[in-house]
């Protein structure tokens, strides 16, 4: 349930953790990220409690309820035309100001704070079987399939995206990186462009048994499972591994099951024009 | 936040108090409660840690998620036309089996239950200077300023009701138990009959500063707002002290406030059905 983690989402793990690493030198110049998101509300939370500048470089799409929550912890909020265009700048600002730039998952202190839900799901229930796990850039899948396996090589551990950005499932498929068509999915925080070069590739080829999809309704659907039998708002990027849970329930029938649900950063109005799609 | 609480609502404090408060004859022949809802649930849960049997009387109108979650719990599940019906059956039942019946609000314990709500306050923020409570029955209230004040004699308690049903309201206005006319409310957990004999009646009268009332269309608007800025699924009967933080925002202004946030269950589609409508 790291829809109720601080900031809504497991972001803050990495973040945290990327922060408490830097040397005197780099917090005192702060961090830069290119993010819409959940990653740049974790680096500003952090930021906020370690005395570190956190600056931010989001598109002009970004969800406003986000952007003022990274404001409200002092972030420096820069809006550019796109994702793609905020992330060339931030790494030419970066290399100017000698700002550290932090990726949401091609960096090893992102994907060990990730790991972290890993270790708390082993330590909770120890005869776990099967983990679902959301995938995006892969720095939550891979630092929990890290964690999983180190205690238990026998667990499974599932990494869930949407169909419309089918990027590590075409990779698996292949066993290499190739290029992947990508569509627009609702689930926006784990969707778009992944560079090949990309450190939690090899981790997710090693360590992560399936990358399975599930469609942009079945992610709806998910959503409104959430609030009807639990009660708990959660964002499109948080549901793929229940999505999952549901579409698989025959494979995983009898099989100790644990899903990560990984957000809430959602506005009101958008999460009920999604979750009224699942209804009707 | 006791829309988090297990069972999804504040009621679980109240139960737990209750059940553990049993001898080894009441252990063995169980607690009997006549409850649409979150009482029921409360109940059901205490009394399954504990191994005591749960008999819980209900309208036929209560709420399939509630229902199917209290007989999760083990607890045995009989239906009435109404509540009313519902409640003169089980002090019957009661009566020949011998069971405790247990009302959600006229019994010292669960208002013993309520009222750790309030210790919790005072040991988070000692400096808190107005708790915002939502009050149907008059046992969280009744609760939670008897542990208030107890603290800190300066801090104000309001409690707040649906202008549908203004017991308590009119009541405090009078100075007295007068007869006051009811009409449904969508915030069920908080409206209805209360007996002028209650023992919540004396507590609210001498320790409630303030009972306020807020409109259906309040609720509703507080609702949209857990959901839009706090990304939390809450009840009706769970938000009323939001809806009366809004309502009075300025004279609260500058004033250290909090509001108690009471529960979270309700079914997916009446959720969206209300919440909809604060939205157009």
């Amino acid at each position: 349930m790291e829809n109720l983690q601080h900031t809504g989402s497991f972001k803050l793990r990495g973040a945290a953790n990327v922060v408490a690493s830097l040397d005197a030198d780099q917090r005192r110049i702060g961090v830069i990220a290119p993010t819409a998101g959940n990653h740049g509300l974790g680096l500003a939370c952090a930021g906020h409690v370690a005395g570190v500048p956190v600056s931010i470089y989001l598109p002009h799409s970004a969800d406003p309820m986000k952007v003022s929550a990274m404001e409200s912890y002092g972030a420096q909020v820069t809006f550019f035309e796109n994702i793609e265009e905020a992330r060339l700048a931030a790494i030419a600002a970066a290399q100017q100001s000698g700002a550290t730039f932090v990726s949401a998952y091609n960096n090893a202190q992102m994907i060990a704070g990730g790991g972290t839900v890993g270790l708390e799901i082993m330590e909770e229930w120890a005869e776990a079987e099967v983990i679902l796990v959301n995938i995006g850039g892969g720095g939550l899948a891979s630092g929990v399939a890290t964690a999983i396996k180190a205690i238990n090589p026998h667990a499974e551990v599932w990494a869930i995206q949407s169909e419309a950005s089918p990027t590590f499932a075409r990779w698996k498929e292949a066993g290499e990186t190739v290029p992947v068509a990508l569509s627009p999915s609702i689930a926006e925080g784990i969707s778009g462009y992944i560079e090949p070069e990309a450190m939690t590739w090899p981790l997710i080829r090693d360590r992560v048994d399936r990358v399975l999809l599930v469609s942009e309704a079945e992610i709806k659907a998910a959503m409104f499972l959430m609030l009807d039998l639990h009660g708990h708002v959660t964002e499109p990027s948080g549901v793929p591994a229940v999505a999952a849970a549901l579409r698989y329930a025959k494979t995983l029938r009898g099989r100790k099951t644990v899903c990560v649900v990984s957000g809430r950063n959602i506005s009101g109005s958008r999460y009920l024009k999604l979750v009224n799609d699942a209804l009707i």
